[in-house]
């Protein structure tokens, strides 16, 4: 790392941005990354071949739609979808998550479409 | 996996177990585990030569002493220790905090001695 790294107020972070299904990057971790992002509505179907992803729910709640079941998660609250699974976030409300994953995951893995972003870092 | 995971609320899990400086798995995601710990006190100076190791407060209030400074973290903030570099946390009231990092990854990394303890997984 280029720089050493600091603390990180997920709070502070969170005001820092506002667009929705963008993740911001705060965080390395050998070659993972901590993510927030900010949700409302619902993202779209897909999976990801070669790696789990963990949300963390920080505010607001957090529907994660696989294909036999929902896992509901409210503040406080963590999932790991494991790799290969189907899986549609949805949100009724604005909710705050903290996602974990190896550096490069695509938001939308195998789907692809209008909603796919690359991870940008918040100062 | 052999299970398949379920949603961890992390109030939930530190409610069972008591025990200061013994990391509890809460989750798995590729070879990396999320683990959660209550500290209080002063743990050992160590490093881990191999990994980054993450921090986050969930509770309470925790100093990561660096050789050239110290990192203090409330709820909601988290540090990432970067590999090979010095650190000794410590609390002065118990504070509960989540961890991410390798499978198999030491809590005293290079320093050994009788605060040694494998992880254990929570039910």
């Amino acid at each position: 790392m280029s720089t050493f790294p600091v603390a990180v107020n997920m709070a502070d972070k969170l005001t820092q941005f506002s667009e929705l299904w963008t993740q911001k990057k705060v965080a390395d971790l050998n070659d993972y990354e901590v993510k927030l992002a900010k949700l409302k509505g619902e993202f779209v179907w897909h999976s990801h071949e070669n790696t789990d992803e963990l949300f963390l729910v920080i505010s607001g709640r957090l529907t994660i739609q696989l294909r036999e079941h929902d896992v509901v998660l409210g503040p406080g609250e963590l999932f790991v979808v494991p790799r290969g699974v189907g899986h549609c976030p949805v949100a009724d409300e604005e909710t705050a998550i903290l996602l974990f994953e190896p550096a490069g995951t695509i938001n939308t893995g195998n789907a692809g479409g209008p909603m796919t972003k690359v991870a940008e870092a918040l100062n």
